[in-house]
């Protein structure tokens, strides 16, 4: 399908050359500068002029852009080259960022539009990432060049654009971190342009995010027949019995700012075909979604416990492996979380909640560097066929964008 | 390795060419018909040769031999060709069957010794398949071949030899079953020659054996994203519930004749290794040995019993399929097992006790026909590198067929 209004910018294919001087119709237009960003086939953790079109944007608006690659060139998986992107105006003062990320999931399929194509219709723009989050980076934009030459006058504002914040996300935000750690660039407050809204705008901001472990059990046994049980040792049945101990209780009921957490088992696996056969291996996967109540550590402790009793004590029957992908944090609610829940209030007409609830962000990852609040479009659709997000919230966000910069820098 | 004492017989390499006449060195010498038996590589389905062997020993001793062929040719699997060996001696009175395999489980490694050479050492033969079971058919051949011309005078000697018992086995015994019926050819009396001894001679006569039935539950649930658990629906959890509900007792303590049913979960298979993915489907596979409290029937209703409670009453949420690879049966200890134990405690000095444990065998299939009983060497060995049966349990073992012949056609 073709967009309906505009033609598609022009750009060049690769990602890595300098920004082309193709000219947006009108920066202050979120759904100009989405469509733009929605006709790069961006999937994680490939480009396809993606920051290109960011770069090109700020530089207009009189950012200075420095692009961070990270990971190995011609390398796959964990290791995939991916292009990040730090842009600056000002040079002193109190610094104010925007952070998001520019790569998206597959298409995948069952689309009624061009996943690639931004069509708009019925007053939704469709396409991949439109919420997830390119809509997001579109309204950092428009709300950037809606601010009066000159502003904000003493201050710095920075924007953090990630490539791989869909995939691996080793090589994205962590790269732009240590390039700012090493070059001694700081930052105040981020506020990160992920869709928090479930299903209509107001009604999250996030202040912290629950921690994620992933988990692989193997547990083991000496195989044998079925027929003579007695001189096997079933490694199946002793890890239905971990996996059992897992899952029997919630691991809490949750923390005033925190769901409960929340051990899912992603996978069992021992791939046994022959029916007459005892195996002498089963491996267990799993992910907890953790709050405050728990660190990496203390759920590496307790799962190693749950490991010993399953197997008698045994250290020999089982092996754990790890892997910890953000502890849970919060920010306090306070001035950055304040600021836009009021100018949410002004603009939307609704009051946005604190929340720490859903998926993992990169906001893990900058949250050590100041204190981060994430506030965006409305996610129903994200990762899904048709993402779509109606142009009124697009507009709606980029005007709380442009009324967050305004008090910041006011109230500095 | 090069067998030390006898040149390899020779034959021809087609299992279906008619049996050449190659001799044997002294038909009543079990250790020579094994050694020809072991050369052939008839690794289920291939038959190379094996039942030339056996064929040519016993048209060598008056049997009418006849060759029944199974399965689809060139096919592979379940349906491979095999060929099986009817034989029989004398043409009316009481008919006494031996009945055994000839195809074997591959060599495997670890062996120090040819597993296709028949070595002699340290009073042992070794070899793949001594012990299961052309031991067995040796101790057939060479018990038959002791008795005098004109045995048993009236009364009839059939054997039923399979080229495919270690395999899928629906084209062995139950080929040659249905050609029997076919040809109105009846038994009164089986004799089954696997290895029924667990360490020594003398041990255990197998009057029955357990039913086995293969199961494979799918447990079907609805994928999601493990931030959104309440969203998803983990079919990983459910299946965890079912297989600790199937696991949590014993079915049973065991009957006079049977040890306890045992029921082994041999596998769970999701296959899903995205971590932060909760799948839409789990898998588990078991198999039941059952004993004679239950039969097929009655454990499909109690497994699927234990499906819905663990789906919540739910058809939707799980599929089974199962295949019951034999009912439990048992010969009431009878006239064949009684003179088979009267004959091993008179050579072998210990009487053997009646049993039903272990492993299937084509028993569940004769059964059907007749009493049968099974007695033969010690299986420690089989499956395993370096396979081996002792030389003197060989000659006992046909000291102890040809004593249980006398008897059956004097008491006839
Ligand atoms: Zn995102
Ligand atoms: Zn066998």
């Amino acid at each position: 399908m073709t967009p309906d209004t505009l033609p598609a910018p022009g750009r060049t294919d690769a990602g890595t050359a300098p920004a082309p001087a193709w000219t947006f119709g009108d920066l202050t237009d979120p759904v100009q500068v989405l469509r733009a960003l929605v006709a790069c086939k961006s999937v994680t953790p490939v480009d396809d002029g993606a920051l290109d079109v960011v770069q090109s944007a700020l530089e207009a608006l009189g950012f200075t852009c420095t692009r961070i690659a990270s990971g190995v060139e011609g390398a796959t998986g964990k290791d995939a080259r991916v292009d990040n992107l730090f842009a600056v105006r000002g040079t002193s003062g109190p610094a104010f960022g925007f952070a998001g990320h520019t790569d998206v999931v597959p298409a995948g399929d069952g689309w009624s539009a061009d996943p690639f194509g931004g069509e708009v219709r019925d007053g939704h723009i469709f396409g991949r990432g439109v919420a997830d989050m390119k809509g997001g980076i579109a309204a950092f934009i428009a709300a950037l060049a809606r601010q009066p030459a000159g502003f904000p006058g003493t201050g710095r504002i920075a924007l953090l654009i990630t490539g791989d914040e869909e995939g691996p996300a080793v090589h994205g935000t962590l790269a732009i971190l240590k390039w700012m750690k090493d070059n001694g660039v700081t930052l105040d407050h981020c506020l990160i342009g992920e869709p928090t809204n479930a299903t209509e705008m107001g009604q999250e901001i996030k202040v912290g995010r629950r921690g994620s472990i992933n988990v692989t059990i193997t547990v083991n046994g000496t195989g044998g027949h079925v027929a003579h049980p007695h001189r096997a040792n079933n490694p199946v049945h002793r890890a239905i019995r971990l996996a059992a101990a897992l899952t029997a209780q919630p691991l809490d009921r949750g923390t005033p700012h925190f769901q409960p957490s929340s051990l899912q088992v992603t996978s069992i696996d021992v791939g046994n075909t022959t029916t007459n056969v005892i195996p002498s291996r089963a491996l267990i996967r799993l992910n907890i979604r953790f709050n405050d109540l728990h660190t990496g550590a203390s759920l590496e402790a307790w799962l190693r416990e749950r490991c010993l009793e399953a197997c008698e004590g045994r250290e020999d029957f089982f092996s754990m492996e790890t892997s910890v992908c953000g502890e849970a944090f919060l920010t306090k609610p306070e001035r950055l979380a304040r600021m836009i829940a009021d100018a949410a209030e002004l603009i939307g007409g609704q009051r946005p909640v604190y929340s720490t609830s859903g998926g993992t962000s990169d906001a893990r990852f900058i949250n050590t560097l100041c204190p981060t609040a994430e506030y965006g479009l409305v996610g129903r659709t994200m990762h899904q066929a048709n993402e779509s997000v109606a142009v009124d919230d697009l507009e709606q966000l980029t005007r709380i964008y442009d009324e967050v910069l305004k008090r910041y820098f006011e109230d500095a």
